[in-house]
């Protein structure tokens, strides 16, 4: 409480001046007429609804084949650091498959003493735990290594979200079957008709993955994997499998689709990196982005998301001038580990062009590059694992635009 | 992650025994047959639901006039620490108005230098802050006073939910309306039929309220109070005044009906305490709880949610011989103050009747009172503020039921 309060504090002596001037006009002539409905409202409900209002939704491109491909989480309306398991970004090969838990099976196989089935009911009365994570697809952001990307932060960044996820740590389960020497990959695979297969060293398995079974304080939403998924704390949205039917114990991988044709990363000289898992520091401003429209020279609140899969963000920094001087933003508490971080700058928009962009920097000490600097490391060849610091410009009509778009 | 990792390997080293028992069985016949979908599934979609299997609604009493009342939030299915806006309990004295966020007015009024009227697009482009809040009605669980409660934990315990909510500090807007001295109140008026008020000291204001208009990161829900309400850290949901459209600052408070009628304390010797604003330590088991049957004797993981108004869970203890003993939960991290923490702990049902409860203590000392010590204390006229230990008896046959029901 004593944050919040020093916090707001801060944040008003910065924003006094303009609070004052023109942001919060008295109207003093409204306040006897307004809000006068006068009417019973609607009854109390068994599932509710958000306001008829309301229109954010996922967006994804137009397509004869809508069983594959990606849906975008709205982060331009994005408030806090949860994403609304409703909005949460979708990345399916062959659909949603409709699964009765009660049919299910999570059938644990392969190198090991005591394979197991078990049903979905039965791994809910296992020890669990709860973690808030970010989800990220190994795409996210790809198109702009080719600065061909989106024209705002929903179309160009939106295939990352964050939710709390609740389900059976997977080192009891594999503890429990008793695996074998020489066993060192995990097969993960999935119920949807294209059985989405990747393989996972046994090392991370016993580390820190989740059996998955809840979302944000209910099941699995079927888009993201109903009624059990992997969750894999910062790793790359697709080793995540979603659906999950099948964990065979192996001595090698599957060289499986995903992880070969897909998700890999082309270097300059021609050869790919594969089982590039982790995903790094990252972070993009939402208010203002492209699209975006300032109604006018102001104080505004710049504000965005930061995330790291290596851990907790430890600092974000804000340019308004392309680049050439950083101010620190302030971090929203708490900040966890692999989870969206929420920062805010008060900003003042003179009315000039401004190139704004935010630079993360996690506990590990890793600075999220530059664009330039990842195309210096990795060429263009990628579609993959781009962090670069993203850039929008606010011309001086208050238009916000994408600079690589 | 080290947290995590610790935390299963302890638990795991508890059940292991059982688990390698019955819990989960091998069916190596099972192995190849099961879930063969094969056909393609449900594309990608805008905004999504959950599953046709999944059936967890809000409960509330049958009604001729439903539009005033309470639904109760169904715990006993509740994962994790964070509750679903679709499941957040319900308290409506006028039904849920339908508010167009384009029209609405904060107004801010009364003995200030500087009275104000908002539009919701303001109040958005301040400073915000986001916090992981309970929030509790005065109210709930006030049936176990007269021992004629609810037979499961949804119906008895139902009236509290966890949300983040996003928001603009109320003393940012209070400073900035230049409050003149001698002012001692605001008075928070709701945009709802009845006009729900409730007076609150302006201390608190200038504290760690929030004007919020933004749940589980997008807007508020109407049922919660779309599109702006107050959330008041710690204090009964009554005073979190929804649909907000006014607070007037005055020097004395308004003696409301929900703060005189309603919302009160009659103690034994006939006098009301008023004001009682704040929400103490709590804690319930959600499983197994009433009308939940165990299958056997066998290990379980008795698990539940603690929460306090004034701060973080220090501690949570279990007892499942009626309070003789007590042993310790583990403690989902990261324990937020004035949030649901979910507690676990191994226990063997060997068949024979045990009464179980749970005794949650908060980072000021405050211990849970058993029932007895309350009503030694304030009597059974009240019908708020019950926050004594609950216990669950769960029978040989493994029928659970509420001890007070």
């Amino acid at each position: 409480m004593k944050d919040l309060k020093r916090s707001s504090r801060r944040q008003l002596l910065r924003m006094g001046a303009s609070v004052g001037g023109g942001l919060l006009a008295a109207r003093e002539s409204m306040l006897a007429s307004e809000n006068t409905p006068g009417q019973l409202g609607t009854p109390l409900g068994p599932y509710g609804e958000r306001s008829v209002f309301e229109k954010a939704v996922r967006w994804r491109r137009e397509s004869k084949t809508p069983e594959t491909g990606s849906s975008f989480t709205p982060l331009q309306d994005s408030v806090g650091t949860v994403t609304p398991s409703s909005l949460h970004y979708e990345r399916h090969h062959a659909g949603i498959p409709t699964i009765d838990p009660a049919q299910h099976r999570l059938v644990i196989h392969g190198m090991m003493k005591r394979p197991l089935s078990l049903t979905v009911a039965e791994i809910r009365r296992l020890p669990s735990v709860s973690r808030t994570l970010v989800l990220e697809c190994g795409g996210n952001s790809g198109s702009e290594w080719a600065a061909k990307t989106g024209p705002d932060v929903q179309r160009s960044y939106g295939l990352v979200s964050c939710s709390e996820w609740t389900g059976v740590p997977l080192s009891l389960l594999l503890t429990e079957v008793g695996v074998e020497p020489g066993a060192s990959w995990v097969i993960a695979e999935g119920a949807d008709a294209c059985r989405m297969e990747r393989s996972i060293p046994i090392a991370k398995a016993m580390d820190n993955i989740l059996v998955a079974y809840g979302q944000n304080g209910e099941a699995l939403r079927p888009a993201q994997g109903y009624p059990l998924r992997l969750i894999i704390p910062g790793w790359e949205g697709n080793t995540n499998v979603k659906w999950l039917h099948s964990l065979k114990v192996t001595d090698q991988a599957y060289m499986a689709r995903d992880e070969t044709a897909k998700y890999t990363d082309l270097m300059p000289d021609g050869k790919a990196r594969i089982f590039t898992y982790q995903m790094e520091a990252k972070s993009v401003i939402t208010f203002p982005s492209g699209e975006q429209t300032l109604s006018g020279p102001n104080l505004y609140e710049l504000t965005g998301l930061a995330w790291s899969g290596r851990g907790r963000i430890e600092r974000v920094e804000i340019t308004t001038n392309g680049g050439r001087s950083w101010a620190k933003a302030e971090l929203q508490e708490p900040r966890l580990p692999i989870a969206f971080t929420r920062f805010r700058l008060p900003w003042r928009f003179d009315g000039r062009e401004a190139v704004i962009g935010s630079r993360a920097v996690d506990e590990s000490g890793y600075v999220q590059p530059t664009r330039e600097a990842l195309i210096a490391a990795r060429g263009t060849n990628s579609a993959y694992h781009f962090n670069g610091i993203k850039f929008w410009k606010v011309q001086a009509n208050g238009t916000v635009t994408n600079v690589e778009a």
